[in-house]
């Protein structure tokens, strides 16, 4: 008798219902690059009556995942629910029972990898996720493998495509926040509840993956200091414009050089980029990942970051992946976390901030602006000043600084008798000294 | 005793020189990474005298290569030397000898992969060769990994950054090509020699590399069409830039269906491609690699595609992966060729031209014209006509045809009558049909 792998797959929603259909249609493909055909034993869901557009038996459909994943003629086990629970209890019950597991959880990932991990080597067996981050580009292992011989000084990334669309669709039609999240909406890239995706909690679990593997460090969601895209206005987009500049949302993980030592950080805002940057053309929802290195130097990695078809390529390269180890009795490498690096709370941080005031018009203005900044400890790189009436108003861009000063400054600017507004904060990445 | 992996170093030029220098610099991060130490044993050089501004034992290096890869203390060997012999012969000896080789030798696996890789499965060890194209940039392990579970159907890959700086000088300065040449020669970029550049030799084991891996199926450098740039003309690109295109010497490996099943292409020539493609972007010797897939969709891979850090981070990546495997007693995943799928030649791949007929200005050339294309079954997408006092220039854009076809063409134009010279010939790829 040939040996087969057998297959469970957790969730036949967007990504599962498109892993399901690739599985059918790519069965002879996927089978002589594993070496053995891989055949899907069941596809675990909460309704299992649903249409689902998937050529399937209907025999393989389940609502009783336990008892799929510990199943003895299941070998690997791919988990697209989503959410904590009940993923992690069945990944775990996946682990146990002796299979490899590959998900797209990032959520997931960034709460409880230690545990996912941990169980994974005590099974001796693989947990594969590089559809969690960017979707169908490949990122996870190129950081994680091919650059293991090198020494990754910052991650800059647009990770998250339904906020890259709506900064996007503000910088080229000059709407505002609300009317571009509608437009997102409207077309698909954006939920009805927008809430992951706005106010950056899906870019932050990214960003807390993507730290971890580059800097060789256990980092968690909790780690990563985050802001949503909800207060960029048409006027910060304008502002940014006037630099020659775009507003994207990164995620930004960094090495720093701290008096104790090597530290790290992993934080998600908005921020102002070049728009001579290869990030800056990174249009509508697509992702993008820029690495810097001692090395290697600047590398880019651009795709579709979401998407039922994308994300479950990610997905079957890395079921290919694990195939190909269990068939030979083997695992990947294990996840490193050796360097233990202290994660940097963000006041600790160092980035540089864009700040408009509108002011006053009158004489020792810009002084006592300048003395403001001055007295914490911030420089200023450059400022101009545009007549507005009988206000002013002072746009100013700092050399970089502990982010904790930056943000004690634009309170102290606040509070002076001659400032009426702060308008804008901003901060600035990418943009040379 | 700690367990140490031994590490013979073949080559100690512009990579290998770097690959020391870092195995030095990083020997306690990389020996984390890995599980233990990476010990240098030896380096094999022609003239061990030559300084080499490396800070390691002088009494590593040894002018016998041989005797190296034999030692019993060797567990991994990296070829950095280049070209055919001796890093073949040493290659074999290596893993003959039971270690493991890490390469970065296109012209070497291009011509002879499948006596090497077989080598490598013979031995049960590891032959990787990541740094053996586009440098830093992560694509040999996306596309065989990564993309393992996906349908790869083009890839077009800017992949020799010599050639890259020359055009992108050609394309921003109005220059020709010989005096782009000159600066990047004066500028270090072009060797002395630049044949194996300029005419698109490198950039063609380089696209056998990317097909093979792509399409699953063992291409050589025997299978790859090559036109070089040397005579891209002011001209030709001049006419790109009229109609929006920039002028790229594209490595492209396509899939194909044909009545007898499907089949592949490898070409190297120069191409215009539309100037809002993401290929159009990458600048001076800067590389990138397109990928399309059935279900991830575009992909895009930029970084520096050579020099001595960029290619030495590839290698030491592989280093690595290979040290990893070593101390688990495993290996990476099999050369996968199991596809084997025919080769087309040049003539049966499907390509659009772009054409520049000068023509006598009177009645009934552009029919003419016209009814040559249609003779040989070239259907034409656009034409445009530019008086020149008493001549015509016809710029014609076909649709998609045979290579083959369109070749005839352009040989059935040069000997019409009223066609006083065909002024420039050049493919056009990546434009919408």
């Amino acid at each position: 008798m040939t040996r087969t792998l057998g297959v469970a797959l957790l969730g036949c929603g967007v990504v599962g219902s498109h892993v399901a259909r690739l599985m059918v249609e790519q069965h002879v493909e996927l089978g002589a690059r594993v070496g053995v055909p891989l055949e899907l034993r069941g596809i675990a869901v909460r309704r299992p009556g649903r249409a689902r557009g998937v050529d399937v038996d209907a025999g393989l459909f389940t609502t009783d995942g336990e008892a799929l994943v510990r199943r003895d003629d299941v070998d690997l086990v791919v988990e697209v629910i989503g959410g904590i629970e009940p993923a992690r209890s069945l990944i775990l019950a996946a682990l146990e029972h002796g299979a490899s597991v590959v998900t797209a959880n990032k959520a997931l990932l960034a709460v409880d990898g230690a545990a996912l991990s941990e169980a994974a080597v005590k099974a001796a067996r693989d947990l594969c996720y590089e559809a969690s981050v960017a979707g169908a580009i490949p990122i996870l292992r190129p950081l994680a493998e091919s650059l293991a011989g090198d020494r990754i000084t910052r991650v800059l990334g647009i990770v998250n495509g339904t906020t890259n669309f709506i900064l996007d669709k503000m910088s080229t039609s000059g709407t505002g926040f609300a009317e571009a999240l509608e437009q997102a909406q409207s077309l698909g890239y954006a939920e009805a509840d927008p809430t992951a995706d706005i106010e950056g909690f899906d870019a932050a679990a990214k960003a807390a993956i993507l730290a971890g593997l580059s800097f060789h460090t256990r980092v968690t969601a909790a780690d990563v200091y985050r802001e949503g895209i909800a207060d960029v206005s048409a006027g910060d987009v304008a502002s940014a414009a006037q630099m020659g500049c775009v507003v994207k949302l990164l995620a930004i993980c960094e090495r720093h050089a701290t008096p104790a030592g090597e530290a790290v950080s992993a934080r998600v805002h908005p921020a102002m980029i070049p728009g001579d940057h290869p990030l800056a053309s990174v249009r509508e929802a697509y992702n993008a990942v820029f690495v810097e290195s001692a090395a290697a130097g600047r590398l880019m990695f651009y795709g579709p970051g979401a998407g039922g078809p994308p994300t479950a390529s990610a997905v079957l390269g890395d079921l290919v992946g694990a195939a190909r180890n269990r068939l030979a009795d083997v695992r990947g490498p294990a996840e490193s976390v050796h360097a233990q690096h202290d994660v940097l709370p963000m006041g600790d941080t160092l980035t540089r901030y864009h700040i408009a005031v509108d002011v006053d018009d009158r004489a020792g203005v810009l002084a006592a602006v300048a003395q403001e900044f001055s007295r914490h400890g911030v420089s200023i790189q450059t400022v101009r000043q545009e007549g507005r009436g009988d206000d002013a108003q002072l746009v100013v861009v700092t050399h970089i600084a502990r982010d904790a000063d930056l943000a004690v400054t634009v309170g102290g600017l606040a509070a002076m008798d001659m400032v009426r507004e702060v308008s804008s904060v901003m901060r600035v990445e990418a943009m040379p000294e």
